[in-house]
């Protein structure tokens, strides 16, 4: 079976090791060292599986008809939606993403977000840096901790699962809030279901996992910060557009809230926003996805799915038209 | 019974709320609004039980002498190194502490750094702030991820042990070195028991669980740091003196290594100490162990302890002369 990789050219040395390389030949008839840049060529023609990650080309129309023999993408990174034209919904073809995967270092990043958020952490260590001398912890009130404090995840999405898994280690009230899951769902991912005002007006940490969708744009608006308590913390590692930037700045600035932020919106923030500046907030450089090795984690997924379809089984982590109104 | 707290006043406000004062009221004789600073008084003349805490004053021979009828110390916090003398464990005296419980909020914040550190996310959260503009991270060799990666604890103690237990959430190896264990026991812990060299040489990302004791000042020494890969992350929540800072000092000014301590020697560093304006370094103010409401899960303990005694159950968290050898 013909196979290419289509993706930003080197990457596929990073999403896959010598010995993943090693796998995928002894599977498909595929080109390790080459790239498909453009599905304008003649190799494509052949081509009957696509292993795509970050920088492939749009598979629209265009690509389509330059692939006639393409049945199954097997996507080496998280969301397909940058790459899937609407004509791959229509054609039978077998579309799988790493996605789920790709949750894991976000809700550990996240998680990891949450504990210093309990503790303070980064705010306390900027002013240290600054004043360099210790200071009584034991009376300072912006400290919450980790016991029995609330703390809120926004979506129940394959991130938000993940990080409920997580929360279970520590000794915290979890709510959720997410329009897809009832409280018995919630209840067995350990959490308890709430409204929106709740899960802001409650929680000392609120994590936001709602994936970018028409209905998510600025779902963290001005009211929803307005009731979240003082000293209480935002962590976004989804996307920055779920959160309305203007009234979130206004309450950091005002020092009312913390936030620690790997995604914003725009994003990078302008050189001159407040933001960068501001001792509670934490700006982070988009990192929270996959990043090094756990590009491997990826690769190895995509192996396997090209194993299952080469050895005519069903795909591990299929993706739908459908999964896609209400995921990222 | 007549019981007595002792610790810094106030403090008993920090470590049980109104509920557990009233627990502590309908067990034992005391008086909740204030603390015994000394025991040269002729109320310590009763005094059968003490609560004690950071600030208590040592229990030494005078003081054993001024509590004649002293039968059961309940410590609300971690060692009660630095207030039990010699006498204490001569005298038929019942020692409890919360350290294994105090080792919770440790392993909790040493796990976000590990985290963290897999990610580079500190460092590059300082480019990030100084640049103001994205980076390409897929080619950053500096951020090794966590995936297949190794983390090494230095030390099976209650909050090496309480890491290693989060540890096995990631998709890590992970290495122990602790003389005090054997292979199956650290298999047990879910990790590779290897030697001090194998821990430093091997490991992205070590962590350090020692206490400190006379065998284990400068344990973490120039040899030992000079065998930790290039870009590895040294992470100290213990105490200082267990790393000698000259030669961590000279890795960390190279930029060959990074760090996050939460401790350091002296603590805190000299204001003009290079160590603070390292973007390869977090310096945090000693804020790992119980904070904020994390006092609570202290006081909680102490009451179990106190209802224990009272009941003539047997200790929960006894600690021994002997034990104190080889712990902190």
């Amino acid at each position: 079976m013909k196979a290419a990789f289509a993706m930003t050219p080197g990457l596929q040395h990073r999403f896959f090791d010598d010995g993943l390389l090693q796998e995928l030949r002894d599977l498909v008839d595929i080109e390790t060292e080459t790239v498909l840049e453009t599905f304008d060529t003649p190799t494509a023609t052949d081509v009957e599986l696509l292993v795509t990650s970050w920088g492939c080309p749009p598979i629209d129309d265009a690509a389509l008809t330059a692939l006639p023999r393409l049945r199954a993408v097997v996507h080496a990174a998280g969301s397909v939606k940058a790459i899937a034209g609407a004509g791959v919904w229509e054609r039978d073809l077998r579309i799988t993403s790493g996605a789920a995967l790709n949750a894991r270092p976000v809700a550990e990043f996240a998680f990891a977000a949450v504990v210093w958020a309990g503790k303070s952490v980064l705010p306390l260590a900027e002013r240290f840096s600054r004043q360099r001398r210790a200071t009584d912890l034991t009376t300072d009130p912006t400290i919450t901790g980790n016991y029995r404090t609330t703390v809120g995840v926004l979506g129940a999405s394959a991130t938000g699962r993940a990080l409920l898994a997580m929360l279970d280690l520590l000794d915290v009230h979890v709510l959720v809030a997410d329009p897809t899951i009832d409280a018995d769902a919630a209840e067995a991912l350990g959490a308890e279901l709430v409204s929106l005002d709740d899960l802001f007006s409650r929680s000392d940490v609120v994590s936001v996992h709602a994936p970018l969708l028409p209905a998510t744009h600025h779902l963290v608006d001005r009211r929803l910060l307005a009731l979240m308590p003082d000293g209480a913390t935002l962590i976004n590692t989804a996307r920055g557009p779920v959160v309305d930037h203007d009234p979130l700045r206004a309450e950091l600035t005002a020092g009312r809230l913390k936030a620690i932020l790997d995604v914003t919106d725009p994003e990078p923030l302008p050189a001159d926003d407040p933001l960068w500046d501001l001792p509670n907030v934490t700006l982070t450089p988009h990192v929270a996805g996959s990043q090094g090795r756990e590009l491997l984690r990826l690769g190895r997924a995509a192996v396997e799915e090209v194993r299952a379809f080469v050895e005519g089984r069903p795909p591990v982590r299929p993706v739908s038209a459908a999964a896609l109104e209400t995921s990222a």
